[in-house]
């Protein structure tokens, strides 16, 4: 019995070289995955690509037509291996222009040592919209619904404010997680009952290695909190004596 | 003049909810990458899935047939949210069958306790190869070229070792990086130069945000030591007076 009309979806393409070749890691796809849950959008799926324009053109093409809302993090300096401008323009079939209004702000910025790289960083997808609040008053680029994040997670997570501004808050997920001593073997027949009965509620069971103070968490999420919570009494009820060893 | 042949391509899927909600941080990936870079092998796309067996079965049926290696992480227990084995069995067109060899384990191991969830970690895609090494001999699946990893982190970093010495060792790739004070926009001619000279040689830019010690940090990878470092000295010898800061 839903009571909700399904989530928006998002995706996401994080893109860069440094981080499929294990340089460096990726922290931007947690904070933008938290934000989007509390928003109510639900994040499908998320590709990480090198910096090749035509692989990240496609991707962009194909996740911003079958999601409400897509992400990109990364390459959009001014050098070489900064080319997620170029496939963000090719993935809509637009060209790549200059802002008026970005390189008015790179000028006041760097003055008399503004150089040609420095008003690189001006390009945008043609058509494309300049996101700000007022307190991140540095535009975020927007092509339609996708936007375009720098990779650098300091900037990354400057921006984040705006995404939660400009999308708007729909209802959130709410979670509910419950650790026991059993383990996967011993707890799949109780949770096949609960999942069966509870099929708009996210059932997961993530088994614990090395740890003395449980065996298994099983979470309850979803965004109507009175079937999460029916969910995990469903699912207690279950449950020989002793158990469960705690409920968060 | 790239003197070597190109290196084996790799792609991974990593599977869970848990991820794409942000209640769980990925660490399995920087691992395998790190591993793939020192065997030589380029990891050139991670996607990172919902546990939807048919959206699994689609990604592994393509990224199979495109790289030379495939691995998956996530997804191989006993519950209702473990579906890799079943996908990986469509995306190959064959069926879900119980493994002798691994019933056996199970039982040995749960002893009477031993269920039917426990069994269903003995299920494999018909015709998989269980890898092992002396260290490690609880079996690894490999369907082909594809590795089902758990994804439990502290058991996929068990199972590294196996990947390891089954995949051999190719010529690995070799970096050095370049540390400067310099800017992006101011740095970009410079680079572009040397971008243009060594194209084998992989060149990143990686800014950094408020941080006092530099300003921007340039990577040269590839497996042929003697360009990377040509690349390099290449670079060096365009920097001003008082560049680079450093050079590791």
């Amino acid at each position: 019995m839903p009571t909700l009309e399904p989530p928006k979806t998002a995706a996401a393409v994080i893109i860069g070289n440094e981080l499929l070749s294990g340089k460096t890691e990726d922290g931007n796809l947690a904070i933008l995955a938290r934000t989007l849950r509390q928003l109510g959008v639900q994040l499908r799926r998320v590709v990480m690509v090198l910096d090749e324009v035509e692989t990240i053109a496609r991707e962009v093409r194909e996740l911003s037509r079958t999601h409400d809302h897509l992400f990109t993090s990364g390459g959009v300096g001014p050098t070489h291996d900064d080319v997620t401008i170029e496939a963000v323009a090719r993935a809509f079939g637009v060209r790549v222009v200059m802002s008026p209004e970005m390189e008015a702000m790179l000028r006041a910025h760097y003055g008399e040592k503004c150089t040609d790289g420095h008003l690189r960083m001006a390009l945008v997808p043609e058509g494309a919209a300049l996101e700000t609040t007022v307190q991140v008053r540095w535009p975020t680029i927007r092509m339609q619904n996708t936007w375009l994040m720098p990779g650098i997670p300091e900037v990354f997570r400057m921006k984040i404010p705006v995404i939660a501004a400009k999308l708007g808050h729909d209802q959130a997920f709410v979670s509910r997680a419950v650790y026991t001593a059993m383990d996967e073997g011993v707890l799949k027949p109780l949770l096949d009952a609960v999942v069966d009965e509870f099929r708009d509620v996210d059932v997961g069971s993530y088994p614990k290695w090395m740890d003395a103070s449980y065996k298994t968490k099983l979470t309850f999420d979803g965004r109507d909190e009175a079937r999460v919570q029916a969910a995990v009494d469903a699912f207690l009820a279950r449950l020989p004596a002793g158990e469960p060893l705690r409920v968060e």
